[in-house]
């Protein structure tokens, strides 16, 4: 049988790399495609009015027919959140643990797709042949349960992906991240780690989620009185267990508010990843019956999420739970960069009404999920990797986690910083950057997928800085009249009843641009009587105000 | 001479409670009003196209001829910030430091006021009569020079007011915080403490401007061969001048960039606050002359401000300096929440350059200028307050504050957070919140004053998010005809070239929504018409898109 040697394996990121978010990574050999994780990203401040973002899907749509599978790492918005929208122009089978897919299930529900997409159940430990690829899935640990990194092995040898990942010696489930397969593969020779970067720069080891336990348990003891809020992120299914378990410890009821806590957790005690004491929960609706002190409550809105239980019970808006003297809420997780108002807002809130609040800043109620720089130089010095690539976030952290890897040995010229569409190619030669294919970012607003674009968003946002004027005049350009007109309309300008000159100059403004207009040259075009309006007004309106709205003259032949 | 015991203290918090920033506090007693500061503040997400934001100031306008001067702490933008808008309302007497007051003739210079303000410099341990009050300043220690405390001494009691502060035991200019003198005032018995909340959430003690020192000596010698730019705040005096010494022990010459340092350093050199070795300052154009290793660029730019020199560098576009793999940036600050992505967004593109990248996080290039918990303490302990009144904060920084007076000893009932344009009203028998004087935010955007307020910010929030449509048609009502249009014009929607399905059915619904108002009923009402055409397209366009744009319906009648 021929070897293969001579073929080739590229590496095609769609997203994750100079992002924090919407991860997805192509893998092409020959004629098989595979592709790892499917995220969605949320929107800067620079793409106003946005919902979020998914990966451009072009390579994968004009390549339909090799496409094997999707393989998933975990059930993270920012690994799965894209499969519904990515679903309607392609159509692999997806690949995930149990609780991944039982996320993804939940969520395809809601989108109401025209077909069943084929969900194919695997475990970590098991390998999957898809073409002349086979994915194998090793336990990891990481802030939501069923986690994997994946070791793809191809002709030319094997690709290990570490997906999100962390060492945890003390899990909660108490199955440690498979480090021996990972120093296995090592041994073996490894042909490219693809790491995460998300703490890299973060020097040492990431603590355990037990220490999240510990400072609960001490929190629980010393506050016997209280009724304690929790919030955290609902997918961190570790953490609520050890929620749940404290709460049992301490003779509390445990009852749950918010929509997302509610599924994830009904999705992980239903699929055996949470064991609930029998009678321990309760519906938010019973809590009245009993005392605060026999009360825990687990919420989602870590992040200050406007919607969310823990926004609304702090500015009271909670139909079941008012918040008082008598609560501590605690903050069982770490904002998001960009949401650090919002968080604050929140606390804020919370304890003008008198609530006592705790937050990761304070005491050590919150760890990261993701792998500081030991952890990642640990995974370097398992798996040996002749070609490595910093993968899941900005530059900066790209280039901490090259910073590490050349520290650990592996050659400069074989580390590799990519970037969304660019191509590495690697074959029995070497690996060099070979081109790129059409990625990006594809917004989503509403039901729209990609109807909004630069030209939008520049709109959007010039209106959100000085507002609008919209000149209306209606004229008949053959007899060179000014029909009726101008008329001013302006919205987030200036306020208008108090601006009654302003408002009165700039029509007049811009009836003398019209008249000029009609009066002078051959022909009236109507694109340059536009084009004078909005200048002589942009003009104008800078000079009074100092302010740019945006000018929108309406001209109407009659 | 009768006592004045009868007399009543008010304090009247204008700004710097419930938010960062905007600092300004009223004390009147009788016929005298005295102002502490008078800061701006910086707008909220929630507040686009606003450029600034400053103290309502109707009471003091109202009681104009009550008032006998600002005195200031310092010269911080969020505390003197305000004051050439506040001028040309009031003009009393300003009271400050030289740095202060140096400033402060810097800004006026910008703003051209139609007369001269009286500027009256006082030094620290330095006493001003104002009315029946006095103000002592008492030298504090802050990211600036010649900060102060200070103690008001009224006819009812001494009141201290923080100002910003921390404890510096080895501030860079040799001069420690007078504590001695609060501690004098302690003995003599304090009426109220005013203290300031900053850093109240944080425990233990702000560390001294010498460790940044430390670090930079540390960063120079490891890094001998590459020219090192440092961006920090530009009224931090003592950490340039650290700068600048450590730069001339490593044989660097010094070249400065940005217009705010290039101002302040200007200021003082000449007023003496900061010495530079003969010869050391060079001229940004002649840094080509030397090699990097000789030089050391000082730089604003710390929060990732777009027109900032660092931002301009690292994106390539400074006139004069391009940075890559020869250069090391530190930036010697932290993000001011708010700001963390747009310094990411700089230190991703510094990496991307090849430029050496050092922050906060990594090593202590910065410290705070803010007491933490065991300073707070202190200073409590030192003036031992009857009345305690946490200030400059968020709600959470009060509420921390408050926490650590009661845990001092201070009685519970006699520790007030108050809220801007809130009373507190001391006589001889106690102190009571007493009702409230008009007071809020004045929002300053571009020449405008106050022009911009609620309805405008909504509008323009809204149009950030979707955009608008606008509809214009002509009718003749006496006739009900539709004579033309109606045209749709739209803006942040939707990308219209690739829409057109969608605009022209916008189109047919708008004419349909016409046509019927117009046949119908005795009298065709253009108002009903309007409202017509926005409800039907609303609704239609929220099905289609789910998205809400602005509908501005322009119905000539001709």
């Amino acid at each position: 049988m021929p070897k293969k040697e001579k073929g080739k394996l590229n590496i095609i990121p769609l997203g994750g790399l100079n992002e924090i978010g919407k991860n997805m990574t192509v893998l092409e050999y020959g004629e098989d495609i595979i592709i790892i994780d499917c995220g969605l990203g949320f929107p800067d401040e620079d793409m106003p009015g946005v919902d979020l973002v998914i990966p451009d899907i072009s390579y994968l749509e004009a390549n339909k027919d090799k496409i094997r599978g999707i393989v998933l790492t975990h059930g993270h918005e920012d690994h799965i959140g894209a499969i519904p929208y990515v679903l309607r122009q392609i159509n692999p089978k997806i690949y995930g643990t149990k609780l991944t897919l039982g996320i993804i299930k939940n969520k395809l529900e809601e989108h109401e797709l025209p077909f069943t997409p084929e969900l194919i159940c695997v475990e970590a430990g098991q390998t999957v042949r898809l073409g002349e690829l086979s994915v194998e899935f090793i336990h990891a640990n990481h802030s939501i349960a069923d986690a994997c990194s994946l070791a793809i092995a191809t002709p030319l040898g094997i690709v290990i992906h570490t997906g999100d990942f962390k060492l945890d010696v003390s899990p909660i489930d108490g199955d440690m991240m498979d480090i021996t397969r990972l120093g296995e593969l090592g041994k073996k020779g490894v042909l490219l780690l693809m790491c995460e970067s998300t703490n890299a720069e973060r020097a040492g080891y990431t603590p355990s989620e037990k220490n999240v336990g510990r400072s609960l348990e001490y929190i629980f003891t010393a506050n016997p009185e209280k009724r304690i809020v929790i919030a955290t992120f609902s997918s961190n299914v570790h953490r609520v267990q050890q929620i749940i378990d404290i709460s049992a410890r301490h003779g509390r009821k445990v009852a749950i508010t918010g929509r997302s806590m509610l599924n994830i957790v009904g999705a992980a005690v239903e699929l055996g990843y949470m064991t609930v004491p029998e009678g321990l929960l309760i519906d938010i609706n019973e809590i009245k019956r009993y005392k605060p002190e026999q009360i825990t409550l687990i919420t989602t809105g870590t992040q200050g999420e406007p919607m969310s239980a823990l926004y609304r019970m702090a500015f009271s808006d909670h139909a079941q739970v008012s918040l008082g003297h008598n609560d501590l809420v605690i903050l069982s997780a770490s904002a998001i960069p960009g949401n650090e108002k919002l968080v604050s807002r929140v606390i804020n809130e919370l304890s003008k009404n008198g609530v006592s609040v705790l937050h990761d800043a304070v005491v050590e109620v919150h760890v990261s999920g993701h792998a500081c720089q030991e952890e990642i130089k640990l995974m370097q010095a398992l798996t040996k990797p002749k070609y490595y690539m910093p993968i899941h976030g900005e530059y900066r952290h790209l280039a901490a986690n090259r910073e590490l890897a050349i520290d650990m040995g592996i050659e400069a010229k074989n580390v590799f910083i990519s970037d969304v569409g660019k191509i590495l190619e690697i074959d029995s030669k070497g690996a060099r950057f070979a081109g790129t294919v059409p990625a990006g970012k594809i917004l989503v607003d509403g039901y729209g997928v990609g109807d909004v674009g630069n030209i939008v968003l520049r709109d959007r946002r010039h209106l959100s800085q000085d507002g609008l004027i919209v000149v209306v005049a209606s004229v008949d350009t053959d007899a060179r009249l000014l029909l009726s007109g101008p008329d001013i309309v302006s919205r987030g300008f200036v306020y208008v009843r108090e601006s009654e000159e302003l408002m009165e100059e700039t029509r007049q403004i811009a009836a003398d641009a019209i008249n000029d207009c009609l009066m002078r040259g051959e022909h009236v075009d109507r694109m340059e009587l536009k084009t004078r309006v909005r200048d002589d007004l942009s003009k104008y309106l800078y000079a009074k105000t100092k302010r740019k709205p945006m000018v929108l003259p309406v001209i109407m032949n009659i």
